[in-house]
């Protein structure tokens, strides 16, 4: 089987350090499935993760893939050989930067059937972390006429994160409020269900006095925590929460948490499976849920960009776009042109 | 009527600025009661606003009182002439150190009938701040039997609050680990119900090896912030949350929540106050349970020691005990002994 890695970190400026390799087909055991890698997706986690060294040479990076269960181990419960899956798979594993990849049956949803597998490859580590944002950290109801008078701001709503985080969070009632810059982000952001969409050239703060608007129940930062931490505490209610999936670069003041008694997490998707949670299962019924209610046409795939091919060069290219920060939507690398 | 108060912030070893002075008897309206007071208690809150400039002379410094309903605005619901009251009021309003105080009902209920006026005087803060921490940041469920599998860990389990937080949440079913260092501390955490006390004299998480603790899903910080900091995070479960009521003294690196996507709240109990939440009320509700609770015997006082009489000499007296860091439970100022 093929796949592509590269033996150490690299800046792309210095070059195409990713290159195609053999490796042997894995055996599963246990709960793993053995997965026909059908399309994958790229992550910006992808190119922060390649520009830190390697434990073993070499890496194969990437999360999200759907493909077709080819083999599974002796303890596998939810699924059966040839069921179309979709999932951003784990830390734990080698990636899904190949042609076949072992992935733990709990981390696991069948595969919307609506869905083409370009599409259905942009949405699981995005649905994902918007998931446990919403439910495990905002902690949101399940009921959506419980969730009508609380109100999230997404910081950079055009994004993968904030594409499918408003499409959830408009699912299950909440009223969204999202910033973007660009006439072409403003009108996806629209596309994706923000009821409104704020500048974020602008002051926030300003903006949200412009158009009169409350402070809000949750913030949810996909772009630059440092740039924006004092502008989500004054624009969160008292006893409200602020969710980040943005690395710091500076230390901060958690004073300013005070006064409102203001809730912060740095949520981190794979937090469940690098620490061995109990509940990882969590994963498989978020990414459950997703798959139902795209099949009943709430939720739309995010997919806006395809490569094809698995090769070093798409995979090269596809990193250069994530890293220019433009991206809309998500970036799909199709496999199935490649042979068995 | 009588007050305390100073004209300025001042340090203890300047000497003793508070003094005695005459104010009118104040009228309530809306929804404010007149109390006549019968005892209070001293916090660290207080010592620490007594080191702020006032923003008007003389300022009356307290929060905790319990008393007699004297008066009360026209849209009082909750209370009637003459009910036995206790709360932990308002930064908006002067505070407790006086004979006679206004009070909104929103934040006040019932004094626990089997309670003295010092041993009542004890509660309200403590009890608040701990309900908010355990209610409303850790969102523990108000069935206990939904709380069994859960542990908090409380850092210094014998001062006000976490005393008062111990006895909260092992009445809520959760298991609770406190942290103390002398024999006498250890023996009153034991005694507010801790089925655990450790030594935090010594690295916290070599004692949780050597009781072969797993991690916590709640820790509360009542002493050290900057110290306790990486310590809290590395003893808390994925996905678990802090609280602290300690201010910080030093910025601190928000990444390290990211790993076990951990949930930090700076808890303030007047938060609901000083922003004017729709949920005021909820300070009425908790101390209602709070009072039904000691009143079934399920709770008890956590007064350790009384001075007599409002003056500027025992006020002066508390604020130092209080600055020695050696509290055990709360100090009561007893008032009964004033005339109208």
């Amino acid at each position: 089987m093929k796949a592509i890695g590269a033996d150490g970190a690299f800046k792309l400026e210095d070059g195409n350090y990713f290159y195609e390799f053999d490796k042997e087909k894995p055996t599963p055991k246990n709960r793993e499935l053995l997965v026909k890698i059908k399309a994958i997706s790229v992550n910006p986690v992808d190119t922060k993760i390649r520009q830190t060294e390697p434990s073993e040479a070499p890496r194969v990076l990437g999360f999200d893939a759907v493909g077709i269960v080819e083999a599974m181990g002796d303890e596998v419960e939810l699924f059966n050989l040839g069921d179309e899956v979709y999932y951003s798979g784990s830390p734990e594993y080698p990636g899904s930067n190949e042609t076949f990849q072992l992935v733990d049956e709990r981390v696991v949803a069948r595969k919307p059937s609506n869905l083409s597998y370009n599409e259905a490859a942009s949405l699981p580590l995005t649905a994902l972390t918007a998931s446990e944002t919403l439910f495990d950290v905002f902690k949101i109801s399940d009921k959506p006429e419980e969730n009508k008078t609380k109100t999230l701001l997404i910081i950079n709503g055009s994004g993968g994160v904030g594409s499918i985080a408003t499409q959830i969070a408009k699912g299950y009632g909440l009223n969204v409020i999202t910033t973007a810059s660009r006439e072409e982000t403003k009108e996806w952001s629209y596309q994706m269900g923000a009821d409104l969409v704020l500048d974020h050239n602008n002051d926030l703060a300003e903006e949200f006095r412009q158009h009169e608007l409350n402070e809000v129940d949750y913030t949810f930062c996909t772009f630059n925590s440092d740039m924006y931490y004092e502008t989500m505490i004054e624009l969160t209610k008292v006893r409200g929460t602020i969710a980040t999936i943005v690395a710091f670069n500076d230390k901060q003041d958690l004073n300013l948490l005070k006064s409102k008694s203001i809730t912060l997490t740095h949520e981190y998707m794979y937090s469940r499976l690098i620490h061995q949670a109990e509940d990882i299962i969590q994963h498989h019924r978020y990414l459950t849920d997703v798959t139902e209610k795209v099949e009943r046409g709430l939720y739309q795939p995010t997919v806006n960009e395809v490569l094809d091919g698995l090769s070093a060069e798409n995979l090269y290219t596809a990193h250069q776009k994530l890293e220019s920060n433009q991206m809309i939507g998500k970036l799909v690398i199709n496999l199935e042109s490649e042979e068995d």
